[in-house]
């Protein structure tokens, strides 16, 4: 099925970007594998403890802590070459992002949880693993700083859920869901689109 | 009952205070509301998942997603009146902390776990919350470094446990540990009672 | 059971060393007692949560977190003389993580779960709770960055089901894998061994 084809492009991407991560804190081989699986497999992960969804998904299929893990080591070899494909790496992040989000509302659905978890399943998905691999690295998660990444998820999740009530076919509703977030995605990245942010200063006080 | 609606006011209280621990970071407004929900849930939902205890009570209701994340938004909004709140703000959070406690107490009891595992089933649903806060926004967490928060979640379970024993009420006993905690908070908080401090140096060696 | 007795003298080895690292930040005594439970049983509670395997061990097992607490509360009482001991506690550092490895290897295999997941299971357990320490005491994961941890714990798995499909009797194999992995991991702190890193700086683009 395309959505599995999607899904393994989506981790080892994920898995490539994280390794680069590691790489900017000089951390040893191991490191960067478990970086890179806890960055792919953690969104997934993180959505089905919080719902009681056992077996996770990279327990039923281990091939995917092979995948994931060799996308990292290989990343780490061939780093140097890795810059000129910056593009293309943010391009399939984005395509990461959707995919992820898309899974994430599929499987509260197909659990038949309330709208708003549907939603929230999604943005886990989408979005955990990105803020696991910045807790790990000890950065403040940057989905919380900065582009639109955890609004992206919502949206996408958002559409998916619209264009079902419309009585649109399962798969149509996936893709316009999926070809929604990757342009806003774009967008956003593009014109550089950011949410407003919040700031506070007790000192002031 | 009055233990929902207390429940209810400590979300509130707890995502109000994590939204502006979230503008000391410069965070954007969405993750204003993915901080408030992680402090106001994650204590629960961290209990939850240890415990085996599903599903979680946010899935159960979707409903406090959106209190907390409208509570955040709103402080975003009015944080400059919220300077002026803050007394306000510490008896809330206060409130928050011995509700949670005395909650998750009564969530181990209900599935007759040993008195040890319920008396940590409360300090984990008082404090995690706040720990994964400080995590997410790259702080050592403040309990363990300061303020008496966890010891006074663990003896409000205690005088919880304490009073069952003496064949009291569910209710007598909830609202004595629940006093009981609020006043030792706050009195740590009015005389900045501390626990002593473990400082240890290698570099002496 | 000798398997019992190990893991209460790896439990006991781990709280220790984790309330050494809460009082390098200063932490108060209740913080040294957390940070020594989540250090010594995280890593099984981690594995547990993700696997699906209830009830957790300190859940069926208080006593455990009473031995932890203990632990960290006598360390912080007598840390000066701690310094003298420093390579006993390297040792029985060392002795926690096979000992923990080979338990986490074991529930993995009574689950029936495929050897990738036996292996991970085991390394989990190992590592986990240390690289919770490292969050919670806000320092990026030293598991990561230094020291062949996770790769003894990975070995040392792999010897544990190489010595199984011999036909070789459990506990002769737990013994084998045990004593390997004990003797790799004096032998890369005496030798300093380490793993290859990966450096990558995005400034040179």
């Amino acid at each position: 099925m395309v959505l599995i084809a999607l899904y393994v492009v989506a981790i080892t991407a994920e898995a490539m970007t994280a390794a680069l991560s590691a790489g900017r804190r000089d951390m040893d081989w191991v490191g960067v594998c478990v970086i890179a699986c806890v960055t792919a497999l953690g969104g997934g992960s993180v959505r089905d403890v919080l719902l009681g969804h056992y077996p996770l998904t990279w327990v039923r299929h281990p091939e995917y802590l092979w995948i994931t893990a060799t996308a990292a080591l290989v990343t780490a070899l061939i780093a140097p070459v890795m810059r000129r494909l910056h593009s293309l790496f943010l391009l399939l992040d984005a395509l990461g992002l959707v995919v992820f989000t898309v899974i994430g509302c599929r499987i509260a659905q197909e659990m038949q949880l309330p709208t708003t978890i549907v939603l929230v399943s999604g943005m886990i998905t989408g979005c955990a693993g990105g803020v696991l691999r910045d807790v790990l690295c000890n950065d403040i998660p940057l989905l919380f700083r900065k582009e639109l990444y955890a609004s992206v998820s919502g949206l996408t999740g958002a559409v998916f859920l619209a264009a079902q009530t419309f009585d649109m076919h399962l798969n149509s509703a996936m893709l316009i869901a999926m070809v929604f977030g990757l342009a806003m995605r774009i967008l956003a990245l593009r014109y550089n689109w950011q949410m407003p942010k919040f700031v506070y200063r007790d000192e002031w006080r």
